[in-house]
């Protein structure tokens, strides 16, 4: 059985991404010329939802094994997904474009828990991974195709499932000439290492730590619940690094391991916050100093991976820096201080908004699977092969 | 964008069904011809798996709001996949049919919550239902696509996502001057009735209450767990109905409630079955009176569901019964003289085997799904529209 649904050369598709930050859903409209590594995407439109703080609240408590339900877990699938659809819609509507021009959606889905390495011993144990959302809903409620929830599939041939980023990373910013690290910073770090004329099976990446996770739950739990996270690193750029503190989260043994490597909410969610806010504020450490340390952190685990594993064997000049944390000022100060030698620099300087790719990589995946290619990098996730990843559902 | 996969006339299909008995895995291979409502099907073999005692009871924790977590599920979803792709080759190897000459499989999934209507003031309540073995998985694993995740298209379209069987009932069993009613006694009992000539809209289906849950938990725990379901019959058959307990069991609403309905394990699961099963010990019924008036609330609301809901509109000449309940030779003795104007017979004497007959439907959504031709009964299950359900995965 041959597949392949595309009609025709280009294709308008509506990525969908809502991170593991669990601040809302982006959506952005591509254009797509081609598929695989030779596709061509024009960003079109770009529109974010925030959700709103009961529905974070109730997120949150989805992704902790304590105070997940079944019949919680069972709605909330069904309800993102009707979120998905709307935010698509609303997508469409404000940018002006009709939905008669849209061929398809893509959903990444939210990811309630990722479970890549084995932990425990659990006989029945597989690499695997869970994002919710489901997608008959986004397709019957958009009226549009969908295709969506990409991780498993890697999952399937022995991958870890993420990050799946690095491929539109490639296709974006590869460069003959020019060594670059694409780093995205949303709740959790990742970076994509693009060594200049690098072919896609030399493409790596991995995560390199909390990125706004941490952050961010400090500012809300500092805040009493007021705030979200750190405008453009204001809160941070008040305070003062605590070294000691910061030396210790720095010995955490996931900053050690060699890449491949994959974290999550797991690892770093409420309860590492937890724990390390209460020894700030143990230590008296102001509020300020606490958001400074953990900013650093975030800093330093990405400057020390570069160095690490990454600058010894490639040339490296120029750091393109996307997600939320491109927008704190603090945090980009810091990584250009502590990267001398390359350029650090917003991805939106390069003319792919920050704000914007990971929504936009996840309209190229769907592309390759409406036209039955491949859209996994197996040098990046650790999969036996190169596989089409996502699933179907028709409107 | 038109939506066909479908290469040629017959397709040869492996459906698998787990269903909420928690017992294990049917594989039905079956040759299709054509699609829609005038598909032609024949079953080539089938194919059944049991569920390990230590995977039955993880699966049950797993579909308790009490013990479901959110690791276990995200695990589970991929475990199970892996386990039904394994049951789709071993089902072809045991049949001796070649993997090159199946197109591709079908699978139901594991049902660890569907929740139809509203039961309390979740603001971002919808209907919805959850069901793993995820089909990136069955699709990798086995090289077939995969067909599956029926249920929540229906549901996001307004019907319940249940019965789904009835879709097949119809085409297997429809006659121009018999009526008939299709009774499935599984986990949970449902039936299907089909008037004679009756067009695809006249259908009705609705769950008449427990099927074997509650013997089955009743023979588990008064075996001290060393039965699992009440072969043959044999220990109801030693046992008198307790007419006091069966009369505050019948009193259930769900009995009352008009069709459509349909119910699982939320509603008649293990919760359920302690609670009279406690009731019948401390009113020092023996376990043979406890399982024989179990089976006998399964005949009672069977045939009180046909007298108060379908005779008086309907003419029905005879009732065909399939599932584990078609084996259960007391069931079927009491449930005759309970309905004497009625031909009770088991699904097998009409050329279905009954336990294959849930894994053969759901090898036809599948095919109809890659025909592009819609694939639920709104009649049946409430849905506001004909619509097309499943998601594929790619091998």
């Amino acid at each position: 059985m041959r597949f392949s649904l595309a009609g025709k050369p280009v294709h308008i598709i509506i990525g969908l991404m809502s991170g593991t930050s669990l601040d809302g859903i982006d959506a952005a409209i591509v254009q797509v010329r081609g598929c695989g590594m030779d596709a061509k995407a024009e960003l079109l439109a770009f529109h974010c939802i925030e959700y709103e703080q009961d529905l974070r609240g109730r997120l949150k408590a989805l992704c902790s094994n304590e105070h997940s339900r079944v019949a919680d877990l069972c709605v909330m699938n069904a309800y993102l997904g009707r979120r998905f659809a709307e935010a698509a819609l609303e997508a469409a509507a404000s940018a002006g474009i009709a939905l008669d021009d849209i061929d398809f959606i893509s959903s990444h889905g939210q990811t309630v828990w990722h479970q890549p390495i084995v932990v425990d011993e659990n006989p029945y144990f597989m690499p695997s991974t869970l994002q919710i959302g489901d997608l008959s809903v986004i397709a019957k409620l958009s009226g549009k195709p969908v295709v969506g929830d990409y991780r498993p599939a890697d999952m399937a041939v022995g991958g870890q499932g993420a990050p799946l980023t690095p491929y539109a990373d490639y296709i974006f910013f590869r460069h003959d000439d020019i060594g670059r690290i694409v780093q995205n910073i949303g709740g959790i770090g990742n970076c994509t290492i693009l060594p200049a004329g690098a072919s896609s099976d030399a493409v790596t990446a991995f995560d390199t730590g909390p990125g706004n996770m941490l952050i961010d739950q400090a500012v809300y739990q500092l805040s009493d619940g007021v705030l979200h996270y750190d405008r453009n690193g204001e809160w941070a750029a008040q305070g003062r690094v605590n070294e000691e503190l910061l030396a210790e989260m720095l010995a955490h043994p996931y900053f050690r391991l060699e890449p491949v490597k994959t974290t999550g909410r797991e690892m770093f969610g409420s309860e590492y916050a937890a724990k390390w806010i209460a020894e700030g504020l143990h230590r008296q450490l102001s509020a300020e100093d606490i958001i400074a340390t953990f900013t650093s952190l975030t800093v330093r685990s990405i400057a020390c991976a570069y160095r690490e594993f990454v600058f010894g064997q490639h040339s490296v000049s120029e750091v393109i820096v996307s997600g939320g944390g491109a927008k704190n000022l603090t945090l980009m100060g810091w990584l250009a201080a502590e990267l001398p030698e390359q350029k650090v620099m917003a991805s939106d300087e390069m003319g792919m908004p920050g704000d914007a790719k990971e929504a936009v990589a996840f309209a190229l995946l769907a592309n390759d699977f409406v036209h039955g290619v491949t859209n996994n990098l197996p040098a990046v996730t650790g999969a036996a092969s190169p596989t089409v990843m996502g699933k179907l559902a028709l409107p």
